[in-house]
């Protein structure tokens, strides 16, 4: 008899994720329904939102105490009682922390076909590169000659916005947390400065006016709090802010929103504009010609940050909220075929 | 020997503005120089942005300890060494809290002609007039069938902007303080509804909730702080924040900002965007046809709260900064051709 190894979130955190939140079950393998298919996870998707359903309804439901982790991720079909799906095909959907999951047709998508690994459908043309993409050139767009201020600057989204950055003339200045990883956004990513928010010597405010002293045109913001505070001071008349997620504000408590909000949003008259990938579905095509001819260029690196074993989603996505990841974080769970 | 009678700003006040802020005096009038002209104040206007002005630099340079107290007012040209300039004519500019004023030709501009009293030129179609319609037409945009809220509803530009919107066709929602001021707004100004913030009984968020269910389109922020804080709870998907100005953070000392900034921003794909008139100079000629269009046809009042007396604009702007005004605020000083 086949079974399921599964990851449940335990317990709703309050304050800090740890790995207390989370259990390892494993039960007997279900059926598919009318409807329904059976598919085994290869690659599960880390991300920061991941600790967002934990605190309530976003952009959909919140996640409840008992359930498997949730999570984006790719899988190959095993058993299917729907047409479009057939066994072999490799899908996306919200597999959850599992080997195996029992999913309804309809919340399935079928994996285009492209030149990359497999991993690709989740970094480079999965959300993190949709997210990049859409975030920078549909939200506040950007021009040659411009400076971009991206936080996050070594994570999944971050380094994309970047080189993107990069690739259409703009002067881009990452933030990271760092000397050895900023050193990496410059030197690996093409980035023309990384600012190192850990390093106490020198204020973020200080670092940032040394490089940009006449500051930011367009600010993508990945981590809110204290970052997103030392950006809008430091925006140019009529900036941009394309607010993307707010890391820094996920793993605990909620606080206060940045001081100079609105007043500096009038003096300086800023735009802050929040979205999410599927508000721009109807130009996902472009995303995925433009970040596919990049990086066959060699525009644009696609990195990727994968550990093994599902055992080890807990470890990794604790991890990726203190910033530990380099690129996008990914868990394998299996591989195609096997 | 003519004098001039001056309101200085003797004190920059740390909390609340006070009338011991201000000194008056009386002073030797002084003769134009080559490219300035003498005028005689008729009219100031009166703005919450003037007390911001005490804060530090804006879109203007910081008021400094001393100086005659600034304010934007329309006078009368009674001496002129520029050209364009004659004996009689009417003209707007940074005239001060005085009875005369010597100005550089170039910092003063001629009011236009128009069909009703000179205040409209403060009101209607001053300052007051063009950041309603701007900020507005101009920044979020407002349809049929839209929910529009707007702070500070009874106020120069909130009782401006609310009627717009009426005349667009969308629903309108005042926020005022005071059981009477509400009613007056609704009654007098022709909102859908008006939610007192002062009431005790009802908190802002349930009284919205309550003839809102749906939720804020478009919100137009005078106030910022906690008004602010409970419209981003109360918006729709994809709703639009225009930011004019955050007349409870002027008065005191600058707080946080609104929770939920970026956090909401992300989830719900709001825009927020900050702006000042002069922004959209290439379009005050739409703002000045379409507001004197409407006040033509009976569409659109024209509240004006004007008090007599140069020594009285101290009590004014405190009284404005206290929501006691009812429309446009300004002092009346001098009569043309008197």
């Amino acid at each position: 008899m086949a079974t399921n190894r599964r990851i449940l979130l335990s317990e709703i955190p309050t304050g800090k994720l740890t790995e207390e939140h989370f259990t390892q079950d494993e039960v007997e393998l279900t059926s598919p329904g009318d409807g329904e298919v059976l598919v085994r996870t290869l690659i599960l998707s880390q991300d920061a939102a991941n600790r967002a359903w934990m605190q309530g309804a976003t952009y959909r439901s919140a996640l409840s105490s008992g359930q498997v982790m949730s999570s984006g991720g790719i899988a190959e079909v095993v058993e299917s009682n729907v047409d479009r799906f057939k066994v072999g095909q490799i899908v996306s959907g919200d597999l959850g922390w599992q080997e195996y999951a029992v999913i309804p047709g309809h919340q399935l998508t079928p994996v285009k076909d492209h030149d990359g690994p497999l991993s690709h459908s989740l970094s480079l043309l999965g959300v993190a590169g949709l997210t990049a993409y859409h975030g920078l050139i549909n939200v506040p767009g950007i021009h040659a000659g411009e400076v971009l201020l991206v936080s996050a600057a070594g994570g999944s989204v971050g380094s994309i916005v970047g080189q993107i950055g990069r690739i259409k003339g703009a002067k881009v200045i990452g933030i990271a947390g760092g000397t050895e990883k900023c050193r990496w956004v410059v030197d690996e990513l093409g980035f023309d400065a990384c600012l190192d928010y850990k390093d106490t010597s020198a204020p973020l405010r200080h670092q940032l006016a040394a490089v940009a002293p006449d500051g930011v045109d367009v600010y993508f913001d990945n981590t809110g709090g204290d970052i997103l505070q030392t950006a809008l001071f430091a925006m140019k008349m009529k900036g941009r802010v394309s607010c993307c997620g707010a890391v820094s504000m996920y793993d605990g408590k909620p606080s206060a929103g940045p001081f100079g909000v609105p007043g500096l949003l009038v003096t300086k008259r800023l735009r802050m504009e929040g979205f999410i990938v599927s508000d721009y579905r109807d130009r996902d095509n472009d995303a995925y010609h433009d970040l596919s001819m990049w990086a066959k260029q060699g525009e644009l690196k696609v990195v990727e940050d994968i550990i093994d074993g599902l055992e080890n989603a807990p470890r990794g996505l604790i991890g990726l909220l203190a910033g530990e990841n380099r690129g996008k974080r990914m868990i394998r769970v299996g591989e195609p075929g096997s």
